[in-house]
């Protein structure tokens, strides 16, 4: 196939899918908070610069396999990477949509248990309740990193479960930073189907469990991250993520990202060790990314916004010259 | 298929199904939980008797796709039946053995939002902590409730994610319960995958997303309620649950489960309606509960559990008779 096949495949595509989604419910609403968001954060701040804006998309998508879903295909993410990178982001003077799965890992939360309010809690003899001690540090800067960042208007945290819900919404705000141009960063963590049922092609009500197999057949998702690059936000920073469970068909896989979508970056990541260290590529450059273990808050995301942060300010100069 | 055939294929469906499942994750210590916690509550209480055992399954399980399980296929439910009803389970007086998905619905938290540490407490000027006002009353109770009813020894929660863990933890439940005959009861209310791809079946890594098409073949569940009533706890009352999106086919379905698996009451319900009405059916009787709107608890898990706990004190009767 020539690339303007390509091209015109992609596009009917992408077509295909948004007309085929489900109209995504608040639109308006996220729309507007969205607008505002990148409003204020543009106008210079303390220190006579505006602050650079990244959207952090964090967590899995669903697929829904019947309309009214009782099924669906889910990709195993916690969420932890994009919670984590939030922070750094924000320590880094970032504002930050924080784009995520419901239920998955918030910012500042997660050196906390699963359930912390069951767990971090106790009554007192009273009848009264106190934060236990093992927790009460955690618990404490999680409560109030948290709220500074929310009240303080430089995090703003959008919820979605389904592939659609996931896409339209990435459409949303890529549209919406376009006005900002290269001050916009894209940091794709989420984990993406690469698959769907068209909508159109579900069944509306439970499949019916009565045939000894069950065949599920899906299409692949059209690669949105062309789209974005191409159309939604053209001059925005974009940076995505490979991860693979085989590590000997990993840096192949993100070098093909990177030419294939163009991104600027792509963290490479392999289930076993993603805690520790992740492999960036930039076509021009390979960095492996360690986690400092000689520090106390040693998170390989540290070190790794770190990097982004500072190639994307090259990236914004050269932009404007 | 005559009577002898389909059990002797159920039985070699059952033997296929655990033994190509990944071995369960800490069986020992689930299983010594669980005689401490049978073995505490049957022994006779302040009132002269023993406590009623109820084990309550609660929330979706998944049905993964690869080994290291990166997609795996989901079952929407919220968990929020179970969760309220094992607070009825509680008030009735019975010990209860909540086996639920993990980041589903806990019991005493439901009236809270998705994130309640985040949502319901705020910083206060001295850069400490304190609940938001509007929802102290909700978070104190939560906190309190929660914890006299684990402390106290009636409340014991077991987690799980796959169809695997799920269905090999209540082998062990059920056979732990063996013990204490018709007292124990299985209030089924988990969303059991009908469909899972058999463990030895499954890729070893990522499923390559090449292809412009995924086809997933699913084999069907053995139907596992046969072999808790026939093998695990033939003495214990039994309830499952049947949804349905299709209001038209859901009584006959239910009827079909009361029959097929030999269970002592099946509560039938509709998607939309559940948290209004269900339809207990018991073979003789079919009863319609509904939720009292006079009352301002007014969960249709109330009566719902009132009902079941009155034909399960008939039925410990008829037993030892």
């Amino acid at each position: 196939m020539d690339t303007e096949n390509r091209t015109e495949t992609l596009e009917a595509q992408v077509k295909a899918f948004f007309d085929s989604a489900p109209p995504l419910h608040n639109s308006h609403e996220i729309t507007q908070k969205l607008n505002q968001f990148i409003q204020r954060n543009s106008s210079s701040s303390e220190n006579g610069e505006a602050r650079r804006i990244v959207c952090v998309t964090s967590g899995g998508t669903t697929a829904p396999l019947e309309q009214r879903c009782v099924r669906y295909v889910d990709n195993f993410s916690s969420g932890h990477r994009g919670a984590t990178s939030t922070e750094y982001f924000l320590k880094a003077g970032y504002a930050v949509i924080f784009l995520y799965r419901r239920g998955s890992f918030q910012p500042f939360c997660r050196s906390l248990p699963e359930d912390p309010l069951l767990e971090c809690f106790e009554p007192t003899n009273d009848l009264n309740i106190q934060v236990r001690k093992d927790y009460s540090k955690a618990v404490k800067s999680a409560i109030v990193d948290h709220h500074i960042a929310v009240a303080g208007g430089h995090l703003l945290k959008l919820p979605f479960s389904t592939i659609f819900e996931y896409l339209q919404m990435l459409q949303i705000i890529g549209t919406s930073t376009r006005c900002i141009g290269p001050r916009a960063m894209f940091y794709l963590a989420a984990a993406v189907s690469d698959y769907y049922v068209p909508w159109k092609d579900m069944v509306e009500h439970k499949i019916q469990s009565g045939s000894h197999l069950l065949d599920v057949k899906l299409v692949q998702v059209p690669k949105m991250l062309s789209v974005l690059r191409k159309d939604w936000a053209p001059l925005a920073f974009c940076v995505s993520f490979k991860l693979e469970t085989d590590s000997s068909i990993l840096l192949n896989k993100a070098n093909a990202a990177l030419e294939r979508y163009k991104m600027h970056a792509v963290v490479a990541n392999e289930l076993s060790t993603r805690k520790e260290q992740v492999l960036v590529t930039t076509g021009v450059e390979k960095i492996t990314v360690r986690r400092d273990n000689s520090e106390s808050a040693n998170d390989v995301e540290k070190p790794l916004i770190k990097l982004l942060s500072e190639r994307h300010a090259t990236y914004i100069e050269d932009s404007s010259r």
